[in-house]
């Protein structure tokens, strides 16, 4: 053994070794700074400001990898990028038909100072409504395939701001939005009321969802979000309530990794969008221009489309999904017997095609068609439902010839009951069977747990097949609206067949809970319509009565489900309700049919998060214009300028308002109709009821004016 | 507050309020006797004897359920039924051409004394050579669907027995096996050794793997496994090592789940074969009798074979699975460069095709014929490869065209690199494209972790993963031999098309591997293939040299590797070795030519696991036998009474014996064919070297016996 001298000097011991001195860099566009540091430590951290005033302070970066040296600390600046990019693009579908994206984009090239060496990218883009960045892995010879154990992403906010939010739930979007200040979250207080949602997951008492909408005492709007969430798991946010900083929490799968990458390759954009005006959060094209551009070649078969459909009448136990009343309730051969209130049957669906082509809706959805439901739901079961079997008196055949006679197009349904593995094994006939019968589009379900066990609806390994089921139906050129799936984060931009999603809380829990409150559609575009349309299935008339269930009602005006089809965007829009409760309406459903799903250009006139929005859209193609304002349980006048109106044309509007003495609670299907001539001068000035909203159509005024006054 | 008085009394207080009277019944066929016990507690127990002799001491019983009034305790045994059957079905292959189904069943009807009074029988069958038992759970109103938390299923063995065993590992059975007593069971010892294996996981320091085979102090020979796996999880044994208790432990899913059921239901059988020889053991028919008949209607498509391929070549490194050297390698448009070592090319698969036509081989087996292979391989990759897209040298039509031409069939080769919903979802592509290039059977593999993540290769997800590919490949006509899957129990019996699995060590790991002991091959009949054919590819014929690697070799003589094709029994056998090697000893190879593949009759001559095997059997449809006599690292002399041969006939028997001077290790390659004239008089006695064996065809004389001397 050696001899080992201790000398006694003086000297610091640095129990990390690692110094170097900080870097600073940055970017900006217009109001927008992004400032970005390596510390000593080599730790990386951001911060934002709009306008010199601190949106983001000082908050870190960084990717942790499991067993292995990851991207927190210890990371060298290597070297910086700058590019600037201004340019025009046209989505296939949307809220506009054309979407500048311009930004300043930094790149920070990092290395990793200790062994072995690996490089991590953060790029950063900076828009003029905020900032996105991600993380970007190059090809490099010391990583390739690797697993995310966390992400250190943090955002720290300036104070306690006011906050709409749901909690971060890791299977379910479906809660109603609570207004507090920061410090005031508890998720398990709405995850234990809700006892409606069917499943629910909640690990993390001050967990958050995105898209997070925040309004400071300043009066500065700010929300956050993701995009381009592919290969990739969903990112929910921890909020510190004393310290107003969150911090990214990335949900797991089964075995409580986070998320399986390969380089080279790179995680979702974080997006911050700020503003001064609550308007430009609903305007601000920042989530779409992080998205990768159309990966449909021909898309041809995609079309904006309203539709109807034998699916309200089963959410407010008229009639029922299922064939019988139960699996064992069959005859002496082993079929089921009818229970004689099944809905999809070949007759009902045939009336609903009636309706919709005699009034120039475009499509009839059919739920419950497909034998499974007598035993389908919160079993976990592997095999639920066959995606190719109609029940005995849905005569797919009969159904897909008279729906093309009269011009109308079929929507198949596949619920999968969470079972993604029965979903996957089935695909390829689901799909040729929606061709064979001719049905252009399919909404898909996800009521249940998931199988493969273990994993969540907002997981990674369920996120690559919402994108499988994406490009699956692309393949057979399908348009699809996903129900329960991950909230959107812009693939609409990327998968363009990919029309609307629910994933968060439907015009539809009015039927079976207690519903959702008049705030409810002042926040949701703020928040879940974010990052992609929403099909929240409006357009009920029947506002109350369909229920026994005492205080159980639609908690909006019939004039506010009206204007929800231009507040709430959606390319594919349901009029929900049953067509018996529409005929004796037809005035009022004259907006429903006029309105359009498809727009050349948007004008967020007035909004304030959980109080009032209204919008102004033009339809593509056309000079027409349709405008929805809402108001939540206050009453109010909204004022609307017609400044975006041609100058110099006489335009006529047709106001869907609120009676005088309407009322969401009380008197809540009382409307007026009233036309008057309007110039781009004009200022409307409509009274909304509580729980109200006025719907608005206006068209070029041609020759035919007779007996239309101005407005005044 | 109430006053309290207590009195002091003298009484006893019950905990636990349940007690009832012990109740005991059985059953019993010849030898085997079977009781069973409700205790005091109301715990189901039940013992086994042999010639009472007890060879299952008291053992408990009983089903747990997640978070629910579970089945092991407060049980009343409401009646029982006993029934007798005895019966002779055909299966569609096998070792034998009938097979008897003789029993005494006894049903236990148990009712659970607590609320809700769920019902569960358990099922016991009493054969000649042992018993199984299963769990029933009838329909009930008060249990639908449920999830078991734990099986109480317990063996208590009379004595510290002489066992065979591997360890209970949730994802390989590719251990070489341990002769130990029970009380020297340690799992961990084989588990940190097994570095040649790919994913070894084995929580339980004491688990054992099923098949498990013992033999007791007296000469008892007792085999513990399942039968009818399907539905559930697969189970494995704790051993306690002071009392010798065995107890199941059942592989978990993601959660730490056991199995997901649903009432009405039944878990697979446990069984317990036993006899005083050893011979008795190998020719038990239990596990096939306790399986569901045969499913498939029309079994026209399903034909034993033997096979060559492009494989071996692989093993040893000869040639590659990939066509490029890796994935980044490629030209500049993107396409993979070729390496030149790609096995899989046209040329040389044409070659093996010729090779197969010349020699009556009925089948080529090709792997690496399809993109993917350049990643393939421990990356825990979603999706890994394209089932249906051939690499660039392998022109799929022209070889499909050219086996048909020379009445070859080829093997399609699906290596899923254990991604199972890749391969779910691909299925339907996949068999179509084996039915268009017609494909009659395919190689199925399972090499890595398992996705979905968390499961195991033995847990029930996987389980019902392998069923879904046997019915699927049924549904196409394709015959199935899957490798890495869960170990069979039986199941061929009622998926007929799924000819063999590997779910063991097989002749491969020579290639790679330090390989398999002498003694391997005279264990695996006692173990692995009780529960069904195993395709263990023999049949090398370059025993040494073709490894650099020092000490590399086959650990058997080249007679032993023909014996083998007797003694393995598996109604789909590979021809291993490259042709060139079978080219300098086509004498040998003629063993290979004419053995059968599907039997009449099958007689175990003599058998000692661990030290020899020497079985005879009778090619199906003619008057031919075959004989396989193999032993360990000793040599022995193997004495063959011939005395099932057809009394007052002559027959040529051709015996492919190790040399005399051969020896597993220094001389595996000599050997010696003699052919001579026998009758059912004759004694065969021949000696087998170290590692050794002999490998007998046996044909009625015709007129052609000029220069045959009669054997003595």
């Amino acid at each position: 053994m050696k001899k080992v001298y201790i000398y006694l000097l003086s000297f610091s011991i640095s129990v990390n070794a690692f110094a170097q001195d900080k870097k600073t860099t940055g970017a900006q566009l217009n109001k927008v700074k992004l400032d970005f540091t390596i510390d000593a430590d080599g730790r990386p951290e951001y911060s934002v400001s709009y306008n010199q005033k601190s949106v983001i302070k000082p908050s870190r970066l960084g990717i942790k990898l499991l067993n292995d040296t990851g991207f927190d600390q210890h990371l060298q600046l290597i070297s910086t990028e700058t590019t600037d990019v201004d340019e025009l693009w046209k989505p296939v579908w949307g809220e506009v038909s054309v979407i500048r994206n311009h930004y300043q984009q930094l790149t920070v090239h990092l290395k990793q100072a200790d062994a072995p060496g690996r490089l991590m990218d953060i790029v950063f883009r900076v828009f003029e409504d905020g900032v996105g960045f991600r993380y970007v892995f190059p090809q490099q010879p010391n990583l390739r395939y690797f697993i995310v154990s966390d992400e250190l992403s943090q955002f720290s906010l300036t104070g306690d701001h006011k906050t709409f939010w749901i909690p971060g739930d890791y299977d379910s979007n479906e809660y109603s939005y609570i207004t507090s200040k920061l410090s005031q979250v508890d998720a398990w207080v709405p995850y234990k009321a809700a006892t409606d949602i069917a499943v629910r997951v909640v690990p993390d008492q001050y967990a958050v969802q995105t898209p997070l909408m925040m309004k400071t005492a300043d009066g500065l709007y700010i929300n956050i979000h993701e995009a381009a969430l592919v290969n990739y798991t969903s990112m929910q946010l921890h909020v510190d309530r004393a310290s107003y900083l969150l911090s990214a929490n990335l949900v797991p799968d089964a075995l409580g990794n986070k998320a399986y990458m390969v380089a080279p390759g790179k995680t979702p954009w974080r997006t911050i969008i700020v503003s001064d005006k609550a308007a430009d959060i609903l305007s601000s094209k920042m989530i779409l221009n992080l998205n990768e551009p159309s990966k449909i070649a021909d898309p041809s078969y995609i079309h904006p489309m309203k539709f109807v459909g034998v699916w309200w009448e089963m959410q407010i136990g008229k009639s029922t999904w299922s064939y019988a009343n139960s699996m064992t309730d069959v005859d002496a051969n082993g079929n089921l017997k009818p229970s004689g209130k099944h809905g999809a049957t070949t007759a009902n669906v045939k009336h609903y095609i009636d309706f919709a082509t005699k009034n120039g809706i475009g499509g009839v959805l059919v739920e419950g068609w497909n034998v499974g439901w007598e035993d389908w739901f919160g079993n976990w079961k592997e095999d639920v439902f066959d995606f190719a079997k109609p029940y005995p008196d849905f005569d797919v055949k009969e159904l897909s010839d008279y729906a093309a006679s009269k011009g109308v197009k079929m929507i198949m349904h596949n619920e999968t009951s969470g079972s993604a593995t029965s979903y996957e094994r089935q695909m390829d006939t689901a799909f040729k069977f929606m061709n064979k019968y001719g049905y252009p589009a399919v909404k898909t379900g996800y009521v249940g747990k998931i199988i493969p066990r273990g994993e969540h609806h907002d997981g990674q390994w369920m996120i690559d097949h919402y994108v499988r089921v994406a490009q699956k139906a692309a393949d057979h050129r399908v348009m699809l609206d996903a129900h329960e799936p991950v909230r959107p984060t812009g693939l609409s931009r990327t998968y363009p067949n990919w029309m609307a999603s629910e994933a968060g809380r439907g015009n539809e829990y009015n039927a079976f809970s207690t519903g959702n409150a008049p705030e409810h559609e002042t926040i949701m575009p703020f928040t879940r319509l974010m990052g992609g349309p929403m099909d929240y299935t409006p357009g009920i008339f029947k506002i109350k009565g369909y229920s026994d269930v005492p205080g159980r009602q639609v908690h909006t005006t019939l004039a506010k489900q009206l204007a929800l089809y231009v507040t709430m965007y959606s390319p594919l829009q349901m009029a929900a309700d049953l067509t018996e409760n529409y005929e004796p309406h037809m005035d009022a459903f004259q907006f429903i049919k006029d309105v359009a799903v498809d727009w050349d250009d948007t004008h967020i006139i007035e909004a304030e998060p959980g109080d009032y929005i209204t919008t102004a859209r033009k339809a593509k193609g056309t000079d027409n214009w349709f405008i929805g304002a809402i108001t939540n349980e206050n009453s109010r006048n909204a004022v609307i300028p017609l400044s975006f109106l041609d100058k110099g044309k006489k335009y006529i509007v047709t106001i869907y308002a609120d009676a005088d003495n309407a009322d969401w609670k009380v008197n809540p299907e009382a409307y007026q109709i009233h036309s008057y001539l309007v110039s781009d001068k004009t200022k409307l000035n409509i009274k909304l009821a509580k729980g109200g909203g006025a719907a608005i159509s206006i068209k070029p005024a041609g020759a035919d004016v007779k007996g239309l006054k101005m407005y005044k």
